[in-house]
């Protein structure tokens, strides 16, 4: 693992790596951010993944997070969306391809060779914070916005035991009912539906999955909400299920980092309750 | 006036405008945060001047000034750093031509046309901003990062009835001895010394200009500290001049947003207090 960069903010340190991944068969970036900490101290860990066309640059520029990471005494890992690089198949379409990894494991060519943001996620990657960071593996969070929200929702749907706390921002809440999920998982996965499952929130809790509670926040003047987002089909679900979901409607608020960054300290607060716990 | 985009956030709204400026001949774009009011109530105003290279873009997005400022009360303008366009001189330096324009009124050949930043953001974006904005320009203060910071203390000094705070983060305190403000003021004004003073913070106090408190942060790892900065020139010319300056050097800290962004919140709260008093 390289160090890109290393920068003190809100008394801790806010840090840009990059390693070669086994898993993707690419170099990947990530950013963490570490608040202050008694030598030896092992602090709980939040995952923040980030949505279409998104780096890691995204959240650790404009997310505003670190305040409260530093008051809470909470690490922050945000990874990016995708593979990249030259012998990383792509498409010209912002939604697919490089930048637009719906955090699944590929099967399609050419896409399965580098695709692999499932395993990257949910394996390699937190090995290596174990590995290189002051973190308490024991006590993670997620969290994420747009395709990152629907990839925090389905990775804890699918380790319930591994995180503790799981939030969204504007999550694609059913991918397999709406474009750009249709789009992402008939091109990396097949034609066949039932493949899709485990890569879309409802469907999981549909099938059984379940976590103790859910925080979402999403915009009321979000571009996305009717035709993308869909938050209904996740209350709908929840209800059903018996899954505690504070859905809170933000008005005025659109899809931006201005609206994520307005929010995501008081996810930050939420998460640190139960990681603390 | 021409809204370029209107993002709810914070508890306010973060605008970017565009209008034609008659001082600098070119089109100009800046950004304001207006915190949610009742109506026909007219809010305090803090000026955040940027450094080289920057946009008004760079601290709207990476300041993270607006829960503060909505906390508060407080109107923040991020004015851009020089004029731009095809028209317009410039450099292939980053420390000089557009992206630098040190809030200097040019007298020199090509740069007198259009680099008239000191008019601008004396004149005629206050102007503009009263005209277009719930502003009470009776209670403004100034603040700005690095030749942001020299451009606050600045046209604080030679206006200290209009500003009732002045901070900075930064900041070039004496351009005329250092090598990015000799380089500048000689390619803006000419060789004439004398004619920098009024574009030199410290050569002002030493000529009597006079504020009445001043709060400035630097960071002790800042890359520019010693050659560039040089805080204790602003020290010594404040203790003989009986100005109360208070000069946090804070441990670890570069030259970064992520350094801006951990005290920008602060200097709100800070100014804050002076204009609402």
């Amino acid at each position: 693992m390289e160090q890109l960069s290393a920068n003190r903010s809100h008394g801790g340190t806010q840090g840009v790596y990059r390693h070669a991944s086994a898993v993707t068969g690419t170099d990947m970036t990530f950013s963490v951010f570490v608040p202050d900490h008694a030598p030896g101290a092992k602090l709980p860990v939040l995952w923040f993944l980030s949505g279409l066309t998104c780096t890691h640059a995204n959240v650790t520029e404009k997310g505003e997070y670190r305040a409260a990471c530093a008051e809470q005494g909470v690490i922050l890992v945000a990874p990016d969306t995708s593979p990249r690089g030259e012998g990383v198949p792509n498409d010209e379409a912002y939604d697919f391809g490089q930048g637009a990894g719906f955090y699944v494991d590929a099967t399609e060519a050419p896409w399965a060779t580098h695709f692999k943001m499932r395993s990257y996620i949910e394996q390699e990657l937190p090995a290596l914070i174990e590995a290189e960071f002051p973190a308490d593996m024991a006590r993670q969070g997620i969290t994420g916005h747009s395709m990152g929200g629907h990839g925090a929702l389905t990775i804890a749907l699918r380790n319930p035991a591994r995180f503790r706390s799981v939030s969204a921002f504007s999550p694609i809440v059913a991918p397999s009912r709406v474009p750009w999920g249709e789009k992402a998982l008939a091109g990396y996965l097949g034609a066949d539906r039932a493949a899709w499952r485990q890569y879309d929130a409802v469907a999981l809790i549909e099938d059984g999955a379940r976590v103790p509670e859910l925080l979402v926040d999403t915009g009321t003047a979000d571009q996305f909400l009717e035709v993308q987002l869909k938050p209904e089909l996740l209350e709908a679900a929840c209800r059903t299920a018996g899954i505690a979901l504070t859905q809170r409607l933000q008005p005025g608020y659109d899809h931006s980092y201005y609206f994520v960054s307005t929010f995501l300290g008081d996810h930050v607060a939420w998460h640190a309750e139960r990681l603390k716990a």
